[in-house]
């Protein structure tokens, strides 16, 4: 019933199993269902809905068993997996505090709060990679940092430098992209309300306040309404690119470094052929340059999605789902492939 | 072990079930298998292997268990599946014969022709439904041609002019996309096979009539080894983008006609909103436009996987498993909405 | 007044003279004259306007003096050149038969059909140039095939095989994109004629003889209109980025293979740098690559221009405008630089 | 001798007088000129070179007459166009201090630093222009804020809202991307310096003294030098695309409701037809899509630039020439084309 995206197994190779759990059915419903717990307890609070509707609502997502085979169908139906969700969460409240469910919100304010839940978490795994590949590019730094290399440029010889000297030009990216993912997180991680059409209209003048309690419940930050204001998503999706660039480009300089003509790198243990078992390809190297290629085109095809007409365009927003998940596990595969590719490689002097 | 790729559900909005079958793990272990069968009978025809050895190889792939969670890690190892899955068919065909199993190919050929292979199948769906399409139009031409419609250009009142003045703007392109997949169905739907370097150098001089019986075995065409030549598959990738775009053309008209300000199409039931039940959203026109955007993004990454360098290229072969079938299952989903489209929707006399 | 496009000067190394002539504005109001001639001498053939009439329309747009800052404004004002043309053309032509000019077109149909006659010379130097380069090839195949070399796949070495086995995987897509180009010019090089709304309906009955005797004054092949299907023009971008992907596909060939550790191929002549007097770089290589990736892009942005709204998209056509040229001319300098490319270098035995 | 780059007349319409002055013949030597002497004076200040070295280059430079047609035969050969430049800038200082031009320089710190200096004033002009237009949309809020509008989701009518709702989806974007340009300034708009392979060898260390003077001189920021790192150009890109993305909604919403049927837009004089002159056509709003398009589609593409191998890629960084300043020209031209937009609107109250 639910059908599966095209070639799973490929993941082994290019995905991320921690980042990637993020994206599955499971997590997708659970975030959902956090998200309307959330509005509910921010409405009680405002009273807007009553404290035993709301605690009614939280009971119910908690133990929320879905009908997977309906929700697909209303997916595919709606566009949007929502209203079929928010018709068996009511069923699953009751008739007493049904109409309390999805009270004043919109289909997108809960799957676009839900996807910045989730990225949230991501962007944490994010930093945290990030500072266990500098840290390792900077004691690699310090153990071979003196090794003797030849620079290249326009694919020639150039000059003599050092290990160091490469490894810099690896660092040094990689240190201001970890701040601009603290800058993002901020302008990233806020709360989407605004009901049918972006003005929190239905939320009886308790819109802002509603938003503020739900911001904090969920512990994102606050915004007005960004239904058709794609800017942070597309911000995001660059950082994700100009990230996996950078990867890229470490991964293309090892390639490059571990030919066998140039010898400037030793990788551990390369992958193997099934017809040549001499070899020992530079796998995770090329794989960087891969996801360097994927994430700048499915940046391009991103920010297409900014172009997102009226109050909310259905041809847009299933775009940014397609492309954005995909560019958030190539990116978390890179950053997991740049740590072993550091981990499994070794400086070889300059042959002179 | 083996990871899910994100948003599986996504797939029942903008995947195909009966093309996205071909995309599934057991699906490409399966293609596999009858490569590598084909290979040794083809092999066993021309005497380079012996007819025992063939008959057992065909008998281990037909009955062959995998070890997915080795299939896994050999394919993050070697950044190609087929080392790790000859090992294990090396085994399961038995120390006798083992070493016929895969001679004197390389795992580009087993793996390109796995693709091929599967690739036949779906060019005779996107046929079948582009006929299917195309008939429908025809018969929504006759029934409602004479509509008195309104037509626009640069987004205003232009003109009156009838629905069959529409229609044939839809299907015209889709005429010459049908012409167009015939043409290309010879150059792509043939056999890979070269060897460790792409010269056949390890078949003793038989390396052109192993490839031939291949093709013959698995009913594709004939070519010289196109390891490093990826024109074929770039070809077929324009292929797709182009019928998305036609069918994304054809859902922007009518997301367009099915303004209720318009109100020039009726459709028999849209999408449901959570919060407006007054709605009824065009889903299927909107999804038309972002299969086509998705296409066409698409496109432009797997034409940078031209850029092959050498006899192979880990990066730029992966780069295309990554966007290729993603592209094959999104234009499929575009074929299966738009022939829905069509047989939910009624033209609405101009209203003057 | 009429503004100069971003880095003329770059055009030096990325441009192309015979065919970035084919773009200038003096080449496109010459175009854009002989289709409004040929209309006029085509809408007297059937009869629509008197013999005289033609005459004089052909006589003003022969001897034509266009007011250029009329033109620019108008274009910006209208977004597209026509209107102010017709104008300035009316004017030239004189009260007597101004009326006659552009009688029952549209802008599209003149705009379209002046690209279309320009793609058809610029078809035929394609042509000549393939030829010409895989002429060279099969030259330095015979002369130089013998030359052992190492093969690489993954970036690593794998076997030793010949010149003529390089040569072969440069020259098989060449052939093919020969073969493809004869049969997409059938497609591509039609005439555009449908009047405001693309039905021919203001041609009193008569639109398919004026397009046909069009088509035959201008040496284009016959065609219904084809405003809003704009597949002809994205299957000959596909082309364009199919054949720079083969180029560059070649020149990372070679400048892998040129690389001082490696020295396969020697260069008689490299770029030279401000600081390093020994070197000599593959800038015509680097160059085939850049123009592979410059084409690959901007096919994925072009096929956005496919969703072309109702019966004229002001939107699509104008990224179009945007897109195609610079395709069209980046192929030119792909084929040049290559050729010059293949004349300058040399293969080296391979070194053991 | 110089060619010029396709489509020159059609900067009309999606060029920018202004910014697109920054990327003449003229502008660009200029800027290299004063990155040069800046370089003198810089290395004069800390003794690497004589201060009468220092002013004959500074005169030379201020009164250089350029051989554009050497020039462009340099660039051409060595794939920049430095060391031509350098050799015609010798020349002109004469023997007695010809040495001391471009010491220790390479020809990409020149390259880049013209780049950013141009990009400085760059920077000016979108703040005032953001500025300006987020002025007269909130003066238009003042205005017509409170005009009865409907809201449409996924293409239908949604619920009634306002002008002032509208309006505030259009602004709030932009004050983002004012302070983003604002916080990327700073990380932007930096020397580059690095010498032949970016270790600042060459300068008897006194590079980052004399980089830190050159960016004094010039009104730059310092930074390490950064020839291998591009994540600073694909943040600047990634800004382009985004804000042309936000003027392409606002340009896509404006011709949704500008259209005849919902008439919740007027604009005071919308573009001509050559066929129908009853329209009225919303051309600088169809452009706004066609940029925002434009630029998304581009900035896939630079992100490509960003796997830079090793040093310096010659591939990679004449990519980025051939594309960034398209993307700055057309991220001008979509500010000048919406004030023109806002400037020639009005709103009309929903017709019930």
């Amino acid at each position: 019933m639910t059908q599966t995206p095209p070639n799973p197994l490929l993941q082994a190779l290019v995905g991320d199993e921690e980042v990637g759990a993020f994206f599955s059915n499971e997590a997708e419903l659970s975030a959902l269902l956090r998200i309307e717990s959330a509005l509910a307890q921010a409405e009680a609070r405002v009273g807007l809905i009553g404290d035993e509707a709301a605690t009614r609502i939280g009971e119910a997502c908690a133990s929320f068993q879905a009908d997977w085979g309906r929700l697909a169908s209303g997916l595919a139906q709606d566009g949007v997996i929502v209203p079929e969700l928010v018709k068996q969460l009511r069923a699953a409240v009751g008739e007493a505090h049904g109409k309390s469910v999805h009270l004043g919100a919109t289909s997108q304010d809960i799957t676009d709060t839900a996807l910045v839940l989730r990225l949230k978490d991501v962007v944490g795994i994010y930093g945290r990679r990030l500072d266990a590949l500098t840290h390792a590019l900077r004691l690699m730094r310090e153990r071979e940092g003196s090794t003797p290399l030849m620079a290249h440029t326009r694919m020639q010889q150039a000059l003599p430098f050092t290990a160091a000297d490469k490894i810099d030009t690896w660092i040094q990216p990689l240190e201001r992209h970890r701040e601009a993912l603290a800058a993002l997180a901020a302008r990233l991680l806020v709360v989407q309300l605004g009901g049918p059409i972006g003005t929190r209209g239905e939320l009886k003048g308790q819109g802002d306040a509603v938003a503020g309690a739900m911001a904090e419940i969920l512990g994102l930050g606050y915004a007005p309404s960004w239904h058709s204001q794609r800017d942070r998503i597309g911000e995001f999706a660059a950082f994700l690119s100009l990230l996996s660039g950078t990867l890229g480009k470490m991964g293309q300089d090892i390639a490059l470094m571990a030919q066998n003509e140039v010898g400037e790198v030793k990788l551990a243990k390369g992958g193997g052929s099934s017809a040549m078992p001499h070899k020992s390809n530079p796998v995770p190297a090329e794989i960087l340059v891969t996801l360097a290629r994927f994430n700048a085109g499915l940046l391009g095809t991103l920010h297409h999605a900014l172009v997102h007409e009226n109050e909310r365009s259905g041809a847009a927003w299933t775009l940014e789902w397609m492309v954005l998940p995909q560019m958030v596990v190539a990116t978390a595969a890179g950053l997991r492939s740049a740590q072993a590719l550091i981990g499994s490689m070794t400086f070889s002097p300059l042959r002179t």
